[in-house]
């Protein structure tokens, strides 16, 4: 079992690290803007580290949180579905195009919606979501084809 | 590598992309509620779209985040542990019925969530539970018997 | 296609189930210390099941909701990224590592978060996210091994 010279899976296996990067980027990164906040829920931590305890975050922490409920709710299907298109054997051309293109968007999004960046924000959103109906289609198509 | 006639990653194939729908349309329809709302949480928003900023997002948004993040927590463990069972050799007549009925549980669940339908949405919920705890067990069963 | 022979796979199936069933239990337990709490965003629960509609979760809802969002962000790349080494063909002997460690620490860690023990907790995070990192440098060092 080693797919590793099967150019589409290749191009599926970067993206799925640079994806899961975006992912754990912005969940450490909500980690490090409370630890700066001070600001905790947690009434464990708040005798711990010193932090104000509050039951809502404050701004600056529940926008990072938003950028990865955002990343995690387009990523996820998108990960789920580029592995099955690379397994129903899709050409590592189109595959190429989709994976790039979600990718530099996703993490794109994520730069805009760190910085309040509009309409850079909606733009990178709507390229993301592009790719993945394409996606979506795409695997449709091929299952069509083989059937 | 194409798997695209092997009838039980058909099965999971045609499941994926039926779930990550599932997905995208609720994340999608919590954006056009919330634009229908006209409330946001980020103050570029708010200029931008002339919405009111709001800390605490309106009944009718959250509640379809609330849909939202139920899919999440349960599909993702479901298309993962989906996946495995094709890979583990999982035979097709087994995993078409726990597919097409937990399918059909998250879609009506994610219905009967936006209309607040009751006792639908319960129902819904625990047959979609039943299905995954029937996949996690055929799952560790394929595993001991090829041990 | 049938992996369940091969020693990388098996590890990662049997991961797969151990960190499922710990998302699967989070989102399980939140609803159980909601019917304990009496509490309900909905309010077609509030009349069905007597409980008070609160717009904010009590905090032992709270707690365990954010008990699930940490796993959640950290096991769904976890598992894409294990997923990938093993079709690259990854050796089983490393894959064992990172994936005993990484469970063993989440499942810690949902005991540390819901029993509000520190610095169990805060170990545990830093315990898995190394083993994720190994995992993504090792999964980019098969591809470039292979390219």
């Amino acid at each position: 079992m080693n797919l590793s010279n099967h150019p589409a899976f290749v191009a599926y296996a970067i993206t799925c690290v640079a994806l899961c990067c975006n992912l754990i980027f912005l969940w450490a990164y909500s980690g490090a803007v409370r630890s700066k906040a001070e600001s905790t829920p947690n009434p464990e931590d708040a005798s711990r580290f010193s932090s104000r305890l509050a039951d809502v975050d404050p701004p600056e922490i529940a926008r990072v949180l938003r950028a990865h409920a955002n990343a995690q709710a387009t990523i996820v299907p998108f990960l789920a579905l580029g592995l099955v298109y690379v397994l129903a054997g899709g050409p590592p051309g189109a595959a190429a195009w989709y994976f790039t293109v979600f990718t530099v968007a996703r993490w794109l999004h994520s730069w805009a919606y760190l910085g309040s960046r509009q309409p850079l924000r909606t733009v990178c959103f709507v390229v993301a979501a592009i790719s993945l109906l394409a996606l979506v289609l795409h695997v449709l198509w091929l299952l069509i084809a083989a059937g």
